[in-house]
């Protein structure tokens, strides 16, 4: 997949990282410190930076070479491997493939659930008496384009149940960081650094998780299951994240209070121009913390493809990010799931928008022009 | 695992990578493009320079996140995922975990075989008739210290056993750049590019593979099983490497001649210590082409310990590089393995001494000495 930047007038997404100048004192410290990659300086201090961010306590985040590998590190250290008895990780269909893909790359087997028609995620407390859960090692709620869930019923879903969950919140940085009592505690939680992402270090992903010796089983478990001492305790991957990698996420936490502003501003442009534009129950923009994504919200499907239309033919871009569901894409159609009617009419009905830091008011006011000009 | 830099007087590893005013010109390219990881233009220019250094046609060579993922991307490729029927992949245990730990992320059961006497790997025929064949999906055989092996016998074994093969070349670039024809072919061959290696991106990896549609099958399973469209055809997995990091090996690549120099230089000045000191027998440097170790090749293990307690003592770094044999860590103590005596005689015999691009004549000639004053 590439980012499709540039491919139209108005991309859907064009990421802004900081630039080689702002780079340029962490790298400095790197040449330096002669320290490149495996738990250096710089990533600690980014660990540090981000639990500050995140109202934790350092040793309450980790860092990962990517979200998936985080999203591994964290299933891996409250669930294991998965068991034969036990080959289920359940999750949602509605989400974009890491989730699944960070599952079967520790040995689970998706099982799909419907999510909930109002949170568009699943539902802790409706899942506790789940059939499938007797086969279940794990399960992976995932905040639908990073709108924050709360972490106490999944806690009380774990007690309830015995069964582990990570909270997959990819997109969800700053919607943690900004209801950071609610949506934290004893579950691990999961956020993308991805460039497509509000806050990115190119490629990266962080746990954080409120729990005693948590984020130590984890590291170990991106680490070769070694800790401290060359010497694999549980079997591990390579889930490190580089210093390179810390640099940039580094500068872009530097800048984050006012790269978080243009988010919120893109988002409230949007919902201005929603309002002038009479799609005030379409258009889905996050205001009260920064979201990488700005949502069409269609009332049928005809409609999404009516306006998916639209934009295409102006020349701007736009996207089912999370596709139809995982259960619609080939590698994972013959995976385990229940019928999931909301699944199946959400996901067709949602569309991407062009959304990034720096996009204009106009561009803005194009993309509101053309959705108005498709639905009539 | 922390790299052991600075802990020592003379440390066993103290890798040079490019410094920040070399990566600057690559970094305002990422700027001017804004395309920061997904396949960018500075991964196609790394993975066409690599495929030019390697003797490869472009689309020949794939770039990952890290050496392990590249393993898991050709593994994947050539096996795909571990069935019920065939769990095991056969691989030396005397070899770094991550040799493991890939084999384990792709549902393997690692399935442990001792290496020959002479090469420290396992050989391609005498495992032709190999009773666990019955029940592998993959062999995974190890460049030890990436010493060169060649192609075409294993993918001899290939057509006579059926059974699919990845050759782990962790620490072996230019032992293949040296010998592209010999080590190069039909059976995918993967590299670290992690900065303990010589040629680094921080933490990366390549799959170098001179076969028709293998590159191409790798990068989908390292792409979340897409290719070109935004739909998983398998299951895959995040491998990509970012533009950051591919900037870094971009610039180790400019620098490379010059660098390869210094670790041919490094290895002459031990092979002419050793000789000064008696210890032809002992060393092994190779001048032939750069590899990141130098070792101590003991005769008996109490040899071993003697040395590696006077150098310890001296302030001078030294490592059992892949310990006493995976099938000695914890994490994998209970994973299926053949008799291992070779292994179990090799392994606590073969000390890693420093060796860096800038270690010095001096500090060269002081390891020397320590050597041979632990064995008198």
């Amino acid at each position: 997949m590439k980012l499709p930047v540039g491919a139209e007038a108005i991309p859907i997404c064009r990421p802004l990282l900081p630039a080689a100048r702002r780079l340029l004192p962490y790298l400095e410290r790197i040449d330096a410190n002669r320290w490149y990659t495996n738990f250096g300086p710089l990533v600690v201090e980014f660990e540090n930076r981000m639990a500050e961010m995140l109202e934790c306590s350092p040793g309450e985040v980790l860092s990962a070479g990517s979200g998936t590998r985080a999203l591994c590190g964290a299933l891996l250290a409250t669930a294991g491997w998965a068991t034969s008895e036990r080959p289920y990780c359940l999750m949602p269909s509605y989400t974009f493939v890491a989730t699944a893909a960070a599952a079967r790359a520790c040995g689970y087997t998706p099982y799909f659930v419907d999510v909930d028609c109002h949170t568009w995620a699943l539902d802790a407390a409706s899942l506790v008496g789940h059939p499938a859960l007797a086969r279940a090692g794990a399960v992976m709620p995932v905040t639908p384009f990073g709108r924050p869930i709360a972490n106490a019923p999944w806690a009380t879903f774990t007690s309830e149940t015995g069964i582990p969950v990570v909270i997959d919140a990819a997109a969800g940085l700053d919607a943690i960081a900004s209801n950071a009592r609610e949506t934290l505690g004893d579950v691990p939680v999961v956020v993308s650094l991805h460039a497509t992402k509000t806050l990115s270090s190119g490629e990266g992903g962080c746990v954080i998780w409120r729990k005693a010796g948590g984020i130590t089983s984890a590291l170990r478990y991106l680490n070769f299951g070694t800790f401290g001492v060359r010497r694999s305790d549980v079997c591990g991957i390579n889930g490190k994240l580089s210093e390179y990698a810390a640099a940039v996420g580094l500068a872009d936490l530097d800048d984050w209070p006012r790269k978080r502003e243009t988010y919120l501003q893109a988002a409230k442009t949007y919902a201005d121009e929603a309002a002038a534009n009479g799609l005030d129950n379409y258009i889905v923009a996050e205001t009260s913390y920064a979201s990488p994504y700005c949502l069409f919200q269609a009332h049928t499907e005809e409609e999404a493809d009516r306006v998916h239309s639209g934009l295409v033919s102006a020349g701007i871009g736009s996207l089912f990010w999370y596709g139809f569901g995982c259960h619609r894409q080939p590698a994972y159609q013959d995976m385990p799931r229940d019928p999931l009617p909301f699944t199946d009419s959400l996901a067709p009905r949602i569309l991407g928008l062009p959304f990034f830091p720096d996009i204009s008011k106009e561009e803005i006011g194009t993309v509101a022009s053309a959705i108005r000009a498709a639905l009539v």
